[in-house]
Order: structure tokens, then sequence, then C-alpha cells
């Protein structure tokens, strides 16, 4: 790009391709090595900022009080409506999750107790791995029907609110898919949790429910026009999303930090009230449902989440007894240390396991990812069942009274599991890899009885790979389960270390739980939330300064090595990401370094058939709004339209094009795709430009199905134009999108030459946003329904005032603006109101920031 | 305003005054009817964006990676001692109150046991006022002191993090008054909290300590040159007051989420994460040093908060005992709209004797105040005493096995009051007036004995009246606790009613806890953070739903009627306080409705007398920097210089003086100081221009001391120039504040005409922010030392790309844009990057925009 600003023609810029340094090569989105993932440019940004257009003040106009109450109003009950439907739906997961275990712990764990006497354990072994691989396989085939279901989710829903489309994970199909996958993913015996996927639920809630339609059936489709934009949309994936960990965990004010956390740069008090009504009508609508279900008691509130640590408490008149004192404050930070060690290592592990992945099986037919998700069942199930048998006999303690109102948990004493061992002694391994993820973190939170150090660091280590081989199968899976009993068998270790050892005085169940946040806080690196999260769970606000240091320090030791496991994934997947604010040694760039200076105009009144020509042979999203000289400024500053008589318009539609030719060719250069880049070589070959006639219709129409036609072989600049007139920037006066333009296209919205632009039909602000969010392709216009010579006055439709940048401005600056405001694209305007740049999400990222800082120091 | 755009001349603009409209008054900051305090035009606002000039950009330069992780540990060091010192602070306020509060009701209650067999009752009453008056008295002379250590402090904090600068409320001299005065309020008998002081007083450690020096001891000063801008300091002082919730009461999260619903309208992760952190420190600090000096165990953490609700519990057991049911949720319903009237009447009340204060106590003598507060404490001490002689002997329950456990609390039993009751009874009135009002809410919570409906019902009615009339008056005085107390005494008498007359299974604590939410929901109006907070200090994540639904109720009820308390006393003293969001109507208007348009200019080269000149004549607190033709501007853009010989600076000068004479004479008229007013009246009448000399400087300097000297009667306008170019827009290059110009001058950053910009000294960033937050006044000024002729160079200094906005944009936008960066000024620039205006807080508040909404409507 830097290169394509100092010579001019297009082959120039290809040839020099192959000199350009690394980091001119990393600027443009290529990669330099293997090893690194850069952002894609191929995903687009949402848009949170409004469109401020005519038909969106005739909107305004008619709005008063009473319909912005009314709006409100039905804003309220949309979130009453998501809350309830996302706790429904835990009610659902929770159900069925439990039928199955159920069905199959009794099943295998019956023909286990008769086999041990018997001795055809291997039959029993054959049931379990009947079970299993049946579960997965289901689950298995739903991810192969939608993919974008497989994994956590949580990667998705944080690239959601930060701004990014991904494409199908706001749809309905995706829903179903992971709501009934992780069913089977769960019951299957993966390890694996059903949390992730219920907050990507929860998102998909939020994002459907107010729509009343979906893409997947065509035929729901009913007339309700609101919340027809991305902006309204965030706010109800925010609310579902929160909604979602809410009933997960049992945790609204832990959902609501998740969201604004994970989501939002902009705190809106509204907003945030609306999400934690959200979070608690989720919580206590399974509340309600499984307390009503599981004891009969309909009315009462009894167990919150799905997840539920029960209740940590010292025995009735241990005055001595504390659950923690400030002396373990100092194990908790090492623990905090190691669990930021271990978390670095599976991340790293299962970031080299997820290039394998995208490398060795993506690429291969579907149906190996259904075989692996297998052999991953196959294994995890034979290990399993192998362990339990090795485990040791441990005497089992008398239930102490507190154990025995425990309240809305069962009975601690209910899943230990006595295989092979004698009466009053249990098996401490089988207790803990026979039973589900939930009962066996029970077990470590609360079991008065020890576990035997070798259990639990065989446990801790076969745990810890199974689970960071399986974090990546094409199955719906969660990270939080698998991860807090990882980290709980490793607390409980330490915790018998110090106390068998050492002899100290302390709380087992603590040092579990710190394990565990430590442990989880090492892979998922979440601060805010997760603290918040644990406390909720486990009811207890004095654990907030523990699990608060544990998490600290177990973030700061990991991030000294990797991300976090979903930053990794998200980054493997070439998201454009914003990080949260920029680093401070990037304020020595300014706007100007960083933005995109190759741009496509448009002129208020543009013909027709330049403006499909524009729209079929460039790939920006949005088109800033010019006019050339003073004079047509000043014009259209007054309010006197632009008369756009023939020769005037062409003229200036020839200075676009000129300019516009050799940066589409450039802009394609740029762009992963190769068949765009056939295209952009094919021009640049055939750069003599053929002769212009009334036939370009004609032609346009014959090549409507090639897939960039070079339509308008464009005029050389004429050879009285100065070097600084082709390239002179021009006034701006809006932006207007692409998907605007098509609209305004597809709706005949365009007038004669012989016409004035009051003749132009009107569009209200429902005919615009009809289609959202999938708006029609230029390649879906039928061409013969419009004449080319009609000309279109955009001015009405485009955002007459985006918020604007000057290139002076520092990237602390442009990146708040752009964080907070949610934009798309932030034009760049110096101080004479002409256009220089653009700004987009992916000027934006990280790793072109830094590209550009290297640059920066290479020209000092 | 509008008018002054119409008409060129000042007497037209004073005379038109008379014949305006009331909507023109109210835009004008003028008071047309005495009901309605509209916000007061002298309130700074502070300045959270960062100037990026070049003394900045240096600093940016210098910092490598190191120094910013070494800036960043700084940062972490000063929140956590924020937070410890929060914590401290609210051990040493809990260990007075304590004391002074043993201290009295122990002699005094032995000599009520001892009276009421002898019948000395008198005497006894006699001690008590002489106890709380002595107490009241000095809180009441603390607060002669430092008069803004008054009150909750809430108000206060509120602006401050919304961006108002209100003199004084940070400084360590308040703090001292603060503190120490509450002790003695709350000692005092008095119907006061000490939270909403603890908060204020949070506040200030948070603004005072990462600054290292103090006001009050000037001596108190070191060479620490960090965090010297509003913007840092707002991120302290968000962490100190979230630090004084969190230690109030015990709630950490409920802090945090404080901080962020009352200030921030940026959600910063980082900060938010160092706020927690600032919040858990305090908490656990403040645990720590109770548990430790209370129970003498050190190391444990029993004792969250100053206030803590206790342990909401079922008898172990009961298995039908449910804390809430779903039918109960009716009740709460019913109990938040009836918590939402009594809110709101206690508004009204407190508004209309608050107005009464300000009209009748505050212009008398200070003393009259101390009288008021003395009375205020004669009358509760009186009323305490004859309510406890009036009280029921109820039977004493016996204390349940639950009760004896209470982690952190004394027990429920010993907090009874047995006066003139016989032995196993208890004086349920003297119970609840007669200890300090946090017993007396435990006993509402968790005494399972009864209280009599009449005791309630007599007690929350006094209660009602004397809290009312006792916040406002000149102490210290938080309003959390004596709300609590009196929803909870309303809640109860709800439990009493349903459980005795109509047989009903409830759990009384909670409908006291439902009570005293839906009570204070009512006067606050708070929402996420309160339920937060309450959710914290009940350690009970159960309650959240209730606890929710309940305060959401009693906002909705009583914000039909008013507003919330702290922002009544908000808008009593005027503050321009910024809303969350604007209502959906007011984006019929755009940037251009609203602005101010009445601008000083300032040009990049400027003269020392035309600086000095503008300084002390115009009230402004920034300044665009423009130049005036394109010439200009190309050559200042392409960074030539403007040269500044002296035909051409001295047009430029004229020209800008000739309009600002005009303006600064129109801004005065709009200014509420009479004085003001005196000077630009005797300039409209002395219109004529006198001589111009080189003895100008003489002039000034003998004028020195007078306020608005009439120092350069311009010239008038040259009868060439016309209409258009008198009035026409400049370009704007960039915005310079008035303390930065100050600075320049007191520094002497100026060159000779003969000379190049260039050989103008450079002020470093630590010279330029040196005198934060007092920035010296042009007053201060010594001119013998400056030679008027001398031209300074501004652009090295000015913010060379602050945000702006197009005339066009809507207020929505505006206001975001505004809100959210946390702006002071914001200049609206239109296409061609002429200024047009600026938008100020006083252009985007509430009033302002209605009025202007109401003349769009009228102008329609």
């Amino acid at each position: 790009m830097a290169c394509c600003g100092r010579c001019f023609c297009c082959q120039c810029c290809c040839r020099e391709g192959e000199t350009r340094t690394p980091e001119e090569l990393t600027i443009l989105g290529e990669i330099p090595d293997e090893e690194q993932i850069l952002p894609r440019k191929d995903y687009e940004s949402l848009d949170y900022d409004r469109c401020i257009s005519e038909p969106y003040v005739e909107v305004l106009e008619g709005m008063d009080n009473k319909k912005a109450k009314k709006y409100e109003a039905v804003h309220w009950m949309m979130v009453f409506a998501i809350g309830v439907t996302v706790g429904l739906l835990g009610l659902f997961v929770d159900f069925f999750v439990r039928l199955f275990n159920k069905l199959k712990f009794t099943v295998v764990g019956d023909s286990i107790e008769k086999c041990s006497d018997k001795g055809c354990l291997s039959l029993s072994l054959l049931e379990l791995l009947a079970f299993n691989m049946t579960f997965v396989f289901i689950a298995s085939v739903l991810v192969l029907i939608e993919p974008v279901a497989a994994g956590s989710g949580i990667p998705e829903i944080k690239s959601y609110l930060n701004g990014v489309k991904i494409p199908g994970i706001v749809r309905l199909r995706t829903f179903l898919c992971k709501a009934a996958g992780v069913l089977f993913s769960v019951a299957g015996g993966l390890f694996v949790g059903k949390e992730g996927p219920m907050i990507h639920s929860g998102a998909i809630v939020g994002a459907g429910l107010p729509q009343f339609q979906s893409i997947t059936f065509r035929k729901i489709k009913f007339d309700f026009p609101y919340f027809r934009s991305d902006r309204d949309k965030r706010d109800f994936v925010s609310a579902g999303a929160a909604a979602g960990v809410a009933a997960a965990f049992g945790a609204p004010i832990g959902g609501t930090l998740f969201s604004l956390e994970e989501g939002s740069s902009f705190w809106n008090q509204a907003l945030t009230w609306k999400v934690l009504f959200c979070s608690m009508s989720a919580t206590f609508t399974l509340n309600f449902f499984r307390s009503g279900i599981n004891f009969s008691k309909w009315g009462s509130f009894q167990l919150p989440g799905l997840l539920n640590f029960g209740e940590f408490k010292c025995p009735d008149g241990d005055k001595n007894c504390h659950l923690w004192t400030a002396v373990d404050l100092a194990f908790f930070v090492l623990m905090g240390v190691v669990g930021g060690l271990l978390g670095a290592l599976f991340n790293c592990m299962n970031k080299n396991l997820a290039k394998y992945r995208i490398r060795h099986i993506h690429p291969k037919a579907k149906f190996i990812r259904v075989l692996e998700s297998l052999l991953v069942t196959m294994v995890t199930t034979i290990v399993i069942f192998a362990a339990s048998m090795l485990g040791e006999c441990r005497d089992l303690s008398t239930p102490t009274a507190h154990n025995t109102t425990l309240a809305g948990s069962e009975d601690i004493n209910s899943t230990i599991r006595q295989f092979f061992c004698s009466n009053k002694t249990y098996n401490d391994m089988a207790t803990l890899f026979f039973n589900p993820q939930e009962a066996a973190i029970h077990q470590l939170f609360h079991q008065d009885g020890t576990f035997s150090p070798v259990t639990l660091s065989v446990f801790f280590f076969l745990y810890f790979l199974l689970a960071c081989w399986t974090y990546g199968v094409s199955v719906p899976s969660g990270l939080f389960v698998p991860s807090l009993l990882c980290g709980a068998a490793f607390g409980r270790l330490v915790a018998n270390v110090l106390k068998v050892k050492l002899g100290m005085d302390i709380y087992s169940g603590t040092f579990a739980l710190i394990g565990a946040a430590a442990f989880l806080g090492g892979v998922v690196r979440m601060t805010i939330s997760l603290t918040v999260i644990l406390i909720e769970s486990t009811n207890e606000i004095t654990y907030g300064l523990p699990i608060m240091i544990t998490l600290m320090v177990a973030k700061w030791t990991g991030d000294f090595f990797n991300k976090g496991i979903y930053d990794i994934h998200i980054q493997l997947r070439g998201v454009p990401l914003l990080e949260w604010e920029t680093e401070v040694e990037m304020d020595r760039l300014t706007a100007s370094d960083i933005m995109e200076t190759n741009l496509t105009y448009v002129y208020p009144h543009t013909r027709v058939q330049s403006l499909v020509s524009i729209l079929r042979t460039t790939v920006y999203h949005a088109f800033p709004v010019v006019t050339e000289n003073r004079q047509n400024e000043r014009d259209f500053m007054k309010g006197n339209i632009l008369i756009s008589n023939n020769i005037h318009f062409k003229k200036s539609s020839v200075v676009s094009r000129a300019g516009e030719q050799r940066r589409r060719c450039q802009s394609m250069k740029s762009y992963p795709s190769s068949e765009l880049r056939n295209v952009c070589d094919e021009q640049s070959a055939a750069v003599e430009p053929s002769e212009e006639g009334e036939d370009l219709l004609q032609q346009m129409l014959e090549r409507r199905h090639a897939p960039y036609p070079n339509l308008y072989p464009d005029q050389s600049p004429s050879e009285e134009w100065t070097m600084e007139e082709r390239f002179r920037p021009l006034t701006f006066h809006g932006l207007i999108l692409r998907s605007q333009l098509v609209n305004l296209l597809i709706r005949g919205v365009c007038y004669a030459e012989n016409q004035s632009s009051t003749n132009q039909p009107r569009l209200s602000y429902a005919e615009m946003t009809e289609d959202y969010p999938r708006y029609p392709d230029i390649h879906d216009l039928d061409l013969t329904l419009l004449s080319p010579r009609m000309i279109v006055d955009v001015t009405p439709y485009m955002n007459p005032c985006p918020y604007t940048v000057s290139p002076n401005a520092r990237i602390s600056q442009v990146f708040n603006l752009f964080r907070t405001m949610g934009l798309r694209h932030l034009p760049v305007v110096n101080a004479v109101g002409e256009i220089v740049g653009i700004i987009t999400r992916h000027n934006l990222t990280h790793e072109f920031l830094m590209a550009k800082l290297r640059q920066h120091y290479i020209t000092i």
C-alpha cells in the first residue's frame, strides 16, 4: 500500500510485491511465516452506530414520548422473555443430561457391581462404550449439520460482542444443533462442560427472539419490524449471553459482568439494568422449575444454577474452624502461580492441537471429524474404566450433620462409588471418574473423607491430557467444568499434602476451590466476571479476596506465556478482535499512519451505471460521499442540490473511476481470494482501455454472471491533470453502506436526467431495514429493470454525520472512539474537510498496529 | 443568544432581553420562576480527554514498554494503598463510634435502670441530652470549618464522577472534617448513617493519596509528578468511592458497580479490575483488623463491613421453612410500590425543607446552622426517650440455636432493652430506639420475638419524620442506615400483619429486609449497585430476585413523582449533571441547534497583548485555534509556519478583536454574575471606541486590579468588510485551554517579532502540569515581565485533534460522544473544516435540551 502510493500503475505494484519487507507483507495481511496467524480481512464488522439518514429522521419525527414508552415496554418484555426462555432451556438441558446419565450409570454401575464378583468386567466396559459412543456419535452428527455449533461458543460470542460478524453463529439451526448436541456430548462421558454451549445458546435466544423470524425456517416470519439493527441486536445478545451464564452458574451478577467484560465497552446504565434483569429471570425461572420438579415444592427456590458448588461451611460448634485465614493467602498465591503455569501449558498444547486439526483434519472429509470424536470417546471411556479399577479404598468418614442439610445439592455420600471396595470404604478414583463431573467437583469440595495423593495426581494428569485433547473435537463442548474439576483435584492434592503431611489446620474444600479457580483462571484468563461467578456459585462473599487474588496471579503468570484459550481460538480463526486498549507505545502513531487510503468515492448524485460498476468491482462495505470542488460544496452545503448536468456529472464520474480502477485493482491484490487476484491480473494485463460506448449496459447484462467483470475499462486520466489533482482528496459529506446502495438500486430509487432529484421515490426506514440482517447482493440485482443513465441521489440515505477523526489524532484516541462507539467505518478528515482515509477494524487490530509501529521505527 | 446572531450590536441585545420568551430565558440560564432551579453556569467541567499536545507527545516518545510497565505497577500499588487506607479509615470510624456509643448507652442505661425504681428519669434524660448535644456540637463545628463536609457527600461524588468540578470536595481539610464529624454526628444519636460520609472520605483518599500533596498543608509536597490530570484523578476517585462502599457494607462488587453506575460511562476492563481490587483490599483490611481486635483471632475474616445484616437462615431441621416463596413475590411487589410512594413523600418533604434552608437559613450567620443541629438533636433525644417509655413489654423467645452461631455479629439478644419490663420480657420500643441503628436493624431482621404493630407504626412514623428533618442539617450525615431502619420497621409491620393476623407461614426477616430495600430504593433510586450491595450485605444470593424486583418497582413508582434524593440535592445546587442518555424525542435537534456560537478565537501566532486581553475579558475556558484564509491554512497544514509579519498579524488580531468584543459582551450578559453584567453595561454605554495607542500596556498595567477593564476599545470593523466576512467562521486547527494560555504567559513562552517561532522556549509536560489542579489565574500574571509586542506560538501546546462533530449530528450522537469520552469542550466543525460553535456540558443538560426542544416546536 505504501508502495502503491508512490508508483502509479498496477503492474508496478504487482511487481514490487516480491521485494516487500516482512513488515509490509504483514500489513497487507499476507502471512510471512506459517506459524503466525493474522487477522483475516474477510470478516465483516457489525455496525453499532446509528445511521441517522432521512428515513431514520422520519421515524424520529413520528416518535413521541408515548411511543417511546411503548417501545421501552416492549424492550423490557423481550428481555424478560429471553431470560425465561434461557431458564427453560437450562431446565431442558439439565433434565436430559441427568436422565441420560442416570440411565447410563445405573445400567453400567449395576453391571459392574455384578461383574466384580463374576469377573465379566469387559462386558461392563462394552456396555459403557456402547452408551458413550452412541451419544457422542449423535452429538457429532449434529455438529456436522451446523459446524459452527462445535466447541464452547464463547469465542464466537466474544467476537460477536466485540463487533465481528461470524456467519451463522446466531442462527436458529445453530441453536438447535448446539442445544441438542451438548446433551449428548455431556451424556457421552466426554470431558466437556455444558456451560459454554449454554452461554452460546442464550446468546442465540437473545439474537433471535426479538426478531420474530428465522432463516432456517423461512415460514416463521411475523410482521414485527422492531429491533432490526445491529445495535439493538447486540443489546439482546448481551442479555442472552448473560442469561446463559446466569442459568449455567446461578450467577446473575456474574453473567451481567461477563457480558460487560466480553462485550460492551460502553457502559449504559439502562442496558446493564436490563441485562441484570434478564439474568435474574433466567436464574429464577430455572430455580423455580428445578426446585419444583426435584423437591415437589413449587414456589420455593433452592437450586440456583446448573453448576452449584454447594455450601462451604464449618461444622457447627467448631469455633476454631475457619474457611481460610491470612496465612492461607500465601498458599493461594503460590497455587495461583502454579495454576497459571498449568493453564499456559494447557493452552499451548491445545493451540498446537488445534493447528494440527486445522491443517490435517479440517481439509479432509467431514466424517473424519466424527471418527475423531468417537476415538476420543473410546479412549476416555477406557481410561475412566481402567483408572476406576486402580483406585484406592479409603475410609468413609461418618456423615457430619451439615452435610445432610446441604440446601439444594444431593447428599454428598450418595455419589460415592464403592466399586471393588468393602463396606464403609469407597473407591476414591471411581468416585471421581465414575460420576457426572459436577458430582466429582462436589466430592472434591465437600467430601470430608480423604482422597489419596496418588489418586489425585493420577486423576489430575489423565484428566488434564484428555480434557486438552477433547476441547476442539467437533462436538459442542464447554471448558469450565473440566477445568474446574481438574483444578479442584490439584487443589485437593495441595490440601492433602498440607493437612496430612504438614499437619496444618486448614479447610480442604477451600483449597480445592482455590485450585479450581487457579486452573480455570490460568486457562481462560477472565478476571472480573469469573471472580464474581465463582463467588456467586459458592454463595460465600468471604471467598472474594482469595478467589480474586488467585485469579489475578494466575492470569499474570499465564499471560507471561500465552493468551487465554478463547483468545487463542479466536486468533486461530483470524478474527480481527479489538483489544481493550492500545499500548502506550502505539500512541506514537497517528490516524494517518494506519488509515486505508485507497478509497472508492460516490458522488451525491451518481448514475446507476457508475454505482453498479462500483458495487460490482470493489469489495468495500462503505463509500464516502464526496464533492469535488469548492463551488459544488458550497451549493451542497447551502442545500442547493448539486446540479448534475451531463458534462459535469460525466467529468466527475470519470475522475473517480480513473482512480477507482487502480485502487480497485490494488484492493483486490491485498484481498486474500485467489479468484479476485486473477481478475486483477487480467485487468492489469488488459490495461489499454477498450472503446466505451452506449452498449455498455448490454455488455453488463451479458456479463452478469461473471464474478467481477471488467465493465468499465476507464479512460486514462486526461493529460492536463496535475499529479496533485489526480490524487487530491475530496470534501467529505457522508458515508453510505454497500447494503444501502444495493437496496436503493433494487427498489429503483433514482430519477431521470431531465428530472429533479425531488422526483426520486422515497424509501421509509422500514423499507431500508426490511432485509436485515441479510441484505441482497449486487449480483441479485435485476439490471433489466434499471436504466443505466438514471441518477441516484444518495444524500437522503447516507449517514450525513458519522464520527470522524483528524489525521493527526493519536491511536489511543482513534481506538477509544472506534471501540466505544462500536463503529464500523471511521473516516479520517483533515482540517479543511477533505477525506484522506478510512479506518476500519482491520486497521486497529493489535497485529496491524504492531506492524505499523515497527515500520514507524524503521522509518525513523 | 439566538437573537444576538440576528442583531449586531450589544445594546440591541440588551434591550431585547426584556422581551424574551420564557424559553429563551431558560436557555440563557436565567430563572423564570422561583421554583425551578436551573443548572448554574459557574460550575467548571473536569477534563477527561487527553490533550495530545507536543509536550505530551514528548512524554510518549520517552515512554517505552518498560516505563509503561513501571507506571502500571505504580498504579496498582496506589490502588492497593487507597484500599488499605479506606479500610483503616473504616476501622477508625467504627472503633470510635462504638466507643462513644458504648460510653453513652452504658452510662445512660445504668442511670435509667436505677431511676426506673427511684423515679429520677428526668436526670437520665439530661444525661442523654448532654451526651448527644456535645457530640453533635462538635460535628457541627467541624462542618463550619469546611461547609462541603455537610451531608452525605454522595451527591458531590456523583457530580464529580459525572465530570463537574465542585470546589473543595476532594480536599484534605474536607476529609478531616468529614471523617471526624461523622463520628460525632452518629454518636450524637442523630438519625444519620456513616455510609455516605465513608464513601465521600474514600473518594477523597482516592483523589489525594496519589497526588502526594495537599492544599491544606502546603508543606506536604513530595516530588511525585505522576497522575497529574483530571483523567487519572477520576480513576482514583472511582476506586476510592468504591472502596468506601466496600468498607461500609462489606460489598466489594457492589462498590465497584456503584462507581460504574454513578460515574463512568466508559467501561474499561483494566480500570474496573483495579477498582474491584481496591474494593476488595478495603473490605478485607477492615475485616482483618476488626476480626483481630474483636475476637483476638488474627488472620481470620469474620466481620466484613461496618454495616452487616447478619445471616438469614432457617432454623436447622425445619424443612418447611423458606426464606421466601413465589407467593411472597406478589407481596414484595406491593411493598415496592408502597416503598416507592413513601420514598417519594420523603424526597418531596426533604426537598421543600432543603429549599427552606437555602432561602432562610444559609444566608444567615453560620452559627444558626449549629443551633439548628442542636435543636434537631434535642428533639430527637427527647423523642427517643419518651417513646422508649411507651414501649410494650413483649415475651422474649427462647434463643434458638442458630442465633448463637451468627458469624460476625453480636448475639441478637445482647441488644434487647428491658427498660421498665419484667424479666423474660423486653421493651420493644426501647429496643429499637435505645440502640445504635445497626443493632436496631439486626433486631428487626433477626429477632424471633415479636414487635407489636403499634410500636412498629409509631416507630416508623417518628423515625420517618425525624430522619427527613435531619438530612440536610449541617453535620456529616448518611442516609442509608436511617432509610434501611425505617423501611425495615415497615417491612416488619407487614410481616407481623401477615403472620399474626392472616396466619401465613412466612419468614419475618425477609419481609423486614424487603421493606428496607423498598424504602431505601424509593428514596435513593439506585438500581444495579444497590441490588448488589444488599445481596452482598445479606450474603445470600437467593435474595437477588426479590431485592431486584422490589427496587425496580420502588424506583418506577417513585420516579412517577420526583427524582432520587441525591439527584434532588444535586439539582438544588444547580450542578449541570449529565443524564445517562438523551430522550428519543431530543434527536429532533442537531448539534447546530444547541451549540454555543459566540466564540472567542485565538490565532496560531498571537501577540501577548491580544492574549492578555482575551483572557482578561472573557470567561471561556477554551479557545479554538483558527486560521482565517485558505492560503494561511495551506501553509499551516503544510507545516510552513504562518508568517506573522506585523501587518498581517495586526489585521487578524483586529478581526478577532472586533468580533470578540461584541461576543465578550454578550457572553457576559448571559453570565449570571452581576459584577460582570455591570462591566458589560458600562462597556456597551461607552461603545464609541477610544483612541488606541502605543501606551496600551501602560493602561493595562494601571488597570491591573480592576476586575475586567475595558482594555482594548476596539476599532470598529472596517467599512469594506462584508457582513459575511465579519461573521464567517474560521478554519479550526485545535483547542487551547485558558489554563494552558496562562501557563504559557507566566512562563514567558513567546518570541520577538523579528525572530522565528523556533526561538520560543519550550515547556515540558511536567512544566505544563506542574500546577495541577489549581492553575494560576490571569490576574496573577506579572505583566512587567512580558513585552506586549511579543508573539506566542500556541500550536505546540494546543490540542491539535480534539473530537469534533458535524453541525448536523443528532443530539444522541453528540451526547454519547461527550459523555462517554468525558469531554469538556466539543467543537462543532462543518464539512469544510470551519468551526461554527462549541458544545459544553451546559449545552447538554436536560433542562437546556428541553428548552431548546420547546423552542424547536415553536419554530415549527
